[in-house]
Order: C-alpha cells, then structure tokens, then sequence
C-alpha cells in the first residue's frame, strides 16, 4: 500500500545550498532524500512547501513524499532523525490523504525576519541574525510595513527573472517588534514571491535608519519596479516559520 | 603611560577549548591576547573575570590588561573587532584604575543554563541549549532551586579535585523559567566554584525528570558530598551572562 506522509522539519540553513536538490551540493532535500533512502531503500519524491534558499532556516517546513514501507506513520520521525545530520530534525510525521501537496495545499505562510541591532557584531546569534549597527526606528519600520498589508502586486519586492505567472499576493499580517537588541519582522502572506521578504526587509530597514521616509514603501510598491526597493536582507536573517494548511 | 583597559567580551565558545590559554589550543584568552599583539605590538597580560569551560558561552565576560599604547579606551573594542575572530567579539572597552582587577573586584556573577525541553533534538539551538527530552516539571525545579538561596558550602557542587580554600558561596538569585520549549535557569552569586552551575543544573533536571523530590537538593548540600549530585549538565547550554564590581 502506498501511504503520502507529510514530514514538519526544522533546520539550521547556515551549511545547505539551500532547499532545493542540486547535484554535488548539500541541500536539505537531498539529505532528506538520503534519509528516507537509508531507512525505506526507497528513491522518493519530496514536494516541499517552500524553496528555501542557501543560509536561510525553518522552524516548521512542510514536505510529503509517498511511500510503500510498513513502518507507522509516526515513527518516521524519530528514525529519520538518527540518520539525519544534526541541523535538520523532523519534529513531526503523519500520514496524509492521497491528495494532499504540500505546495499546493498551502493556505498560509509565516517567515520571520530576525536583526540584531547593536553597535557590536554578534557572535552567538551571528548564523541566525542579520547584524545592523545603525540604531532602527521601529515605529518608522512599523508604518511601513503598514502599507503592504492586503492583496497587492508585490513585483516591486520580487527578485529579477522570477518565475512565476503572477506577483498578486496578500499579506494577512506584517509586524516589527523590538525586545532589547533584537528586531523581528514577522510576516503572514497567502504566499510569498521569490526573495519576497528579504526584499521587504532590506527596505523597511532602510526605512528604520531613516534613509527614506516610511511613505516610501507605498510608492515602492506602487512602482512594481524591483529597482526601487532597498537591496536584499541576508539570506541568514530568513526563517520559515509556519505553514497552514 | 600604562593604563588599565576592561573590556567587556562576547563569546559563542563552541569552537574553544575554554577562556584560558593553553599552549597548541585555541582559546579565547589566546585569541584575544593574539588581537591585542596584532594592534599594539604587545605582549600583556590578560586578567578574566572567570575562566570558562570548553563550548561554554560569555554574553559580557569581564577582563583587564595594561597597555602603554596610545589608543583611546573606547576605540580598542571595534580595533580589536576587526582582528578578532567571528565568534568573539568585544562590547566596550573602558580605562579603569590601575588598582582594578577584572577576577577579584567582581562582586556578583550571574549564569544561565539554557534547556531545550521537546521530543525533537535541535537544529538551531544546537550548540546554545542543552537537549532534555523528558517534560520537565518546572515548579519542581524552582522548589528545589529555593534550597540552594543564600549563603552554603556548595561542596557537593563542586567538581572533584578543585583548587578553591573556601567552598562557601553566597546564591542571590535563582530562578527557573520556562517560555514554549525554552527551559532557563538563572543563578546570580557572589562568585562560583568549578563547575557549579553545570551541577546545579544537571541536579535540578533530575528533579525536574521526578528522579528526587525537590527536598533531594537540600539534602545533596548539606551532605557536601559529590558523588549525591546528579551528572555535570553539558557545557554548551551555560552561558556567562554578567559581572558586577
């Protein structure tokens, strides 16, 4: 009988060329693919929810792969994560309807944008923040932000040469928050475009150290022109949160 | 003229075999006195507050040295950054009085252990949190840590074989607190014996696993007896958190 299970992982991006497979690179969906391979001495397929990039992590990525093997649905976890290297961990594996994609059923996504905003480089936080010495407004950040609440075209905010047929995306939730050197933008979309929130991030931060007033972003966005946003937030600072499905 | 400098010093201490130099292994107090020689061509000395273990972590470990160099106070921190490697970083750097040493002017430490408590393993926090599986039971924990208040011979929480005359330290604070998977245990003192923390911590899990009842704590201190205390926690969850003069 062939069974989809439907895999929660958590992973340190910091070694990975990113989600993707790619020959001769380390990626999470290869190391995956190994793992489930060691296990199952089964070659699988792995719909993953999202392409991470290089150096970008997750908390809770979504994958499902179909498979043959008799071994329940729940102990995939934890025997996966004996073969697995140490940052990547499954923290959940069920078993899911035939129809169920883990791209495609997606509802909504959570990332996080995470900055240490210190006169001093990090140290410990430094794989896991993007460092920013300039002191950030986070009210300034917070109205700009604002302006890209709802459905919009964010093609302002969308790398060069994307793929995809269309830059319309809502956005539920966008919040910036300060808790001693630590600055986080959270952001809850239907969907993001490709280095959609690293291109939001570099430009509210450039809104934060007051490069540009936060009515900025409005414009920006209303350009759809990708030249007019800040440059791209490291990729260190990204971290896939949550996925609803 | 000689002057006094304390620096306030940073550290993710995975990669070092502790603060203290050793000959043929990296540490922190080599790599800083290796900085301070590649910026003022001088051989000091180097006096911590404490010495770090091995993959032990520092958020403001205190040191001094004397230097005859012209360099403003607060300019040897971001000199002394651009020299020093990714994962020490220096925070502030101040002159103080000649009579000033970092090890015997503190007045009060602090430390915080630093648990991940979940059935995953972690990614991220790999090399910050130390991996308790198990629920731990954080009022118990407290209940026990409440034995530990005040003045004692902490014997039974010092590792074997160490120097100290005294075993009798001064515990002001100790808190456990708990935030989603986030276990900390938070101890400030007067100063601390070799290893204390890492037992303290490695008692109170077993507490906080139903191994004792919290009453098991009052009677390891009064037993001054090692081999009652449950295992040394590992080094990568304690973290140097402040020093107080």
């Amino acid at each position: 009988m062939i069974r989809n299970i439907k895999l929660t992982i958590e992973y340190d991006g910091t070694n990975y060329h990113g989600w993707q497979e790619q020959d001769n690179l380390q990626t999470i969906q290869g190391c995956l693919k190994q793992a489930i391979y060691d296990l199952c001495k089964e070659n699988v397929i792995i719909y993953g929810a999202g392409r991470t990039d290089a150096g970008v992590h997750a908390k809770a990525q979504i994958a499902n792969f179909r498979t043959e093997s008799k071994i329940p649905d729940y102990a995939f976890a934890k025997a996966l994560n004996t073969l697995l290297p140490e940052d990547i961990a499954i923290k959940a594996s069920v078993e899911v309807p035939d129809s169920f994609h883990s791209q495609f059923a997606a509802q909504k996504k959570a990332y996080s944008y995470n900055i240490i905003n210190r006169k001093t480089r990090p140290t410990m936080d430094r794989k896991f923040m993007h460092w920013v010495w300039v002191l950030l407004d986070i009210d300034r950040m917070q109205e700009g932000a604002n302006y890209l609440l709802g459905k919009h075209d964010f093609s302002a905010f969308e790398a060069a040469n994307s793929p995809r047929q269309s830059s319309v995306r809502t956005i539920y939730e966008i919040r910036v928050e300060k808790k001693q050197d630590y600055v986080k933008i959270w952001v809850e979309a239907d969907g993001f475009l490709y280095h959609m929130v690293r291109n939001i991030a570099g430009t509210l931060i450039a809104v934060g150290k007051k490069k540009y007033a936060p009515e900025h972003i409005k414009r920006v966005l209303e350009s759809r022109n990708r030249t007019l946003a800040a440059s791209t937030a490291p990729a260190c600072g990204l971290c896939l949160e949550y996925i609803e499905y």
